[in-house]
């Protein structure tokens, strides 16, 4: 049995997706930027598409930038806020995707900005009262925090840290990546800068991914050359990309209820039977509280065990279930995740994040256990 | 009748190209960076396809970084080496895509680098006494000349300009997307530093590209985030991209000779024709000879008439034929090209860019021929 839960790090593409990007990958193989009948038909695709982001995300079609993934906008919107408004303050969480980490890093070891950290607790919960007291302190600053955790799944409340961000003319940025596709995002009445999207993680294409940018910003382009997105990302774009994920996103708002239903079962399936097969079986961050964390996302604390230290996803893989010990860019490895570094996770406990798709199954929920409870002989 | 002659703007995707990339977006949908099976034979499928490109150019795997296109790569050389290496002089030509022209300019505006411009004449080619002298004097800058022209299709001695650069410690980088999949590119030879393509100019899908970075250099990445691309281009992989234009690049060196074969013969047809049938055609840039032009550009500069002026393209296009009027972001305005201005081209004089491939056939272009023809009152 083949069993893939890893779906916090890219999800399989959805046929009806394919099906949309392919009159693209045919036919329809103009330059956008063309104004000849070739070009034109794929403008259309293009702008059709943001159209459809923007209705769904409840925003103006003239907010959306489309990019080559997640990275590249969250890329794109840290380091033009931060140039072209002249930031010289920046906060974020030490539990951030590297996409945001290492940026905003890298922006301090060039002198742009001075950058501090919200203070987490052992649960991987941010202290509003330390945020709401920077905001304060640091009027015209950069706050980027995370809507959810891409490893222990824990949802921030962007609400409260937007309205915080508002009142003190600070420029807030959330990597949405882990949520867009899953929940609703409603950017009328959430106050905020700017989110991001990567649609291979709900359903969509590798190498597609848009920015979401608040109208009243007006930033430096990320990517110079052409005037593709409005002047702001030169390059042709990634037409098929582009239409993918925008269908992705259709279909993920589409069925989003009846999705978060069936995966939640299996979260909610899969938490029972480890707790009742494994003993000392604990779980990292709030992932166990269904209410606090992405329904996709579960990070089991495993106790210690001579057989299974750093082995544990090798001897998974050997089972045919796919999931992984970080984020995605260091999935397999169960040491060195930052996340967990920052949530103090004992090191004799191996982490497990297995993270699902509406495309699980209960059998492969079972199976996984029964696997488990194997590699820790525990038997029935 | 419907004729594509933009090819310099984009080309149609290969069916055996987009055959290459389907298992990728059906089966195969792990994220390259995870360890487990699905991870793993994706994973195995890049770095396939980077030893791919690799040993077409005679270059090592490790100096190939996929990229989101062309636009990305030219951004990630011409930044990375000047914040690196503390660049402080750069030159570059009037005449190259505003991938290259913008970023400079860019960096000159935030005060890193002074710009300078090679001179250039009435053709476009550039004037080589002034290049060298320029490079003798700025030791330790930079210098980033196209191959070749993406409007005119003049060809530059990038051999040439790359030894005196080598001679005097200049990163030499050079915009190869025209020429990439359409001339053989020799790295173990050719003394450069960077260069560049975009998959969708010959064959090879959108939002795909990769640099070629020289091993002797190590500059910083672009895009900041996971470790990909070796911590050179953080973002989960466009998998099928890379895949896609792997296979691009391959089956245009398979059977380029005799591609460029038919398309010279396209080309020299078309000029015959042309110089046949409409008195005071002319040609700009190089573009009429096919020894110092692109096989698969013709600039085509039309007579005054007042019918066409500034309508050419729109005429054409009624007609069911696609040609652009400058670069593909710029395509089918025939006002504003900045390579045309640098030629100082007559403002009375329409210029069109037909830009073939090897899809295109004779009909087509006797087509094209007889509506040319049409629209400027030459009657067989």
């Amino acid at each position: 049995m083949k069993v893939y839960l890893d779906n916090a790090a890219t999800t399989a593409l959805d046929d009806k997706v394919l099906e949309a990007m392919l009159p693209y990958m045919k036919g329809h193989y103009g330059n956008p930027s063309s104004v000849h009948s070739h070009g034109r038909e794929v403008r259309t695709a293009i702008e059709r598409s943001r159209k459809k982001v923007a209705a769904l995300l409840n925003a103006s079609p003239g907010e959306i930038f489309f990019t080559s993934g997640g990275t590249e906008a969250d890329n794109t919107a840290l380091v033009g806020a931060i140039e072209t408004y002249g930031i010289k303050n920046a906060l974020t969480s030490p539990m951030e995707h590297h996409a945001v980490l290492h940026t905003l890093q890298e922006c301090e070891k060039r002198g742009h900005i001075k950058l501090d950290y919200a203070q987490v607790n052992g649960k991987g919960q941010i202290d509003m009262g330390h945020l709401a007291e920077w905001i304060q302190t640091h009027p015209n600053s950069l706050v980027s925090i995370m809507h959810a955790n891409n490893e222990i799944g824990n949802i921030n409340d962007i609400n409260t840290i937007g309205q915080l961000c508002k009142e003190h003319d600070v420029f807030f940025h959330s990597d949405t990546i882990q949520t867009m596709g899953h929940y609703v995002h409603d950017l009328k009445s959430l106050p905020i800068d700017a989110i991001v999207a990567g649609g291979h993680k709900f359903h969509g294409p590798k190498g597609s991914g848009f920015l979401y940018l608040n109208k009243k910003n007006k930033i430096r382009p990320f990517i110079y050359g052409g005037a593709q997105e409005r002047s702001m990302r030169g390059g042709t774009e990634n037409v098929y990309g582009i239409v993918g994920i925008a269908k992705a996103l259709e279909l993920a708002y589409e069925e989003m209820e009846e999705h978060q239903l069936h995966v939640q079962r299996l979260k909610k399936r899969f938490i029972d039977q480890l707790k009742e097969g494994i003993p000392g079986v604990q779980f990292n961050g709030l992932s166990e509280d269904l209410d606090k964390s992405l329904y996709t996302v579960l990070n089991v604390s495993l106790p210690p065990s001579e057989e299974n230290s750093g082995m544990l996803l090798f001897n998974l893989d050997l089972h045919g279930i796919s999931a992984s010990g970080g984020s995605a860019c260091s999935s397999g490895a169960t040491v060195g995740s930052h996340v967990l570094q920052a949530l103090n996770a004992p090191s004799d406990r191996d982490a497990v994040r297995f993270s699902f798709s509406r495309f699980n199954t209960h059998e492969e929920i079972d199976y996984t256990v029964e696997k488990l409870k194997e590699l820790y002989g525990v038997t029935a």
